[in-house]
């Protein structure tokens, strides 16, 4: 297993899995290239013998540089609890602390039940904010001190 | 004329108007609410009396801090054409300038003939990227020394 800073050629081999990770879900939209192009230094990506395992995408906020955000979190379907995603969750919280922050945000959307169990358990506090992404578009809010 | 930085209380009237500003194409995916919590030093807003006139949303490049990324630029269909886009963009080039940028980037589709001819105007040069958002999604880069 090896992890890795995210590069711009890493999103065609990302944006062709996302899809089918997310169950079928569109997804590609969510994520365009300009992710991959400009917050590298806090996003990782796991191989296995060159073939895509998992990724994780973030950066530090611009509006209060003490808050880290993190956009998308991405195992393999036949990889998952085998600790992956800690492992880039962990990763990305030591970059980030390193570069000044003590708080890291992510958001789901509430038919994530999967997420929100899973985020509860790293430790994350849990909220719901209604219309978040505009009306009906609910948003379950998460964040932790680190 | 007022311009300010933007804030999250922004996000609900620019997505309001955003598919209706781009002549009813579905818009808003592309601009979730991160945009308006994360990156408020670079993101301007304009308003008369109130009302929604113009805004610019745009990042430094947290991999290569010389540069930055415009995402979105938007100005309301009945004041087009009077300047308010260039007041933005020179806003942002003086902000992004304080913040150590040398150079700035943005994309459109190869259909936003009218981009392609205003960002030209604007000096920026222009290049056709084949497949940049994925198989079939070209896009059109700009970038401007600054």
């Amino acid at each position: 297993m090896e992890i890795r800073n995210i590069t711009v050629e890493d999103y065609d081999k990302v944006i062709n899995v996302l899809n089918e990770w997310w169950g079928g879900r569109q997804m590609t939209h969510l994520l365009p290239r300009l992710f991959f192009e400009h917050f590298q230094p806090t996003s990782f990506i796991v191989e296995e013998n060159g073939h895509l395992s998992a990724f994780i995408i973030g950066f530090v906020s611009q509006s209060d540089p003490n808050q880290a955000y993190i956009h998308f979190v991405g195992v393999h379907p036949k990889l998952r609890k085998n600790g992956v995603a800690r492992k880039l969750y962990e990763l990305f919280f030591e970059q980030v602390r390193i570069l000044g922050c003590n708080k890291v945000h992510c958001i789901t959307s509430p038919i994530n039940k999967g997420s929100i169990a899973y985020h509860k358990s790293m430790g994350f506090s849990v909220s719901l904010a209604p219309d978040y992404e505009g009306i009906g578009q609910d948003r379950i809010l998460f964040s932790k001190d680190i």
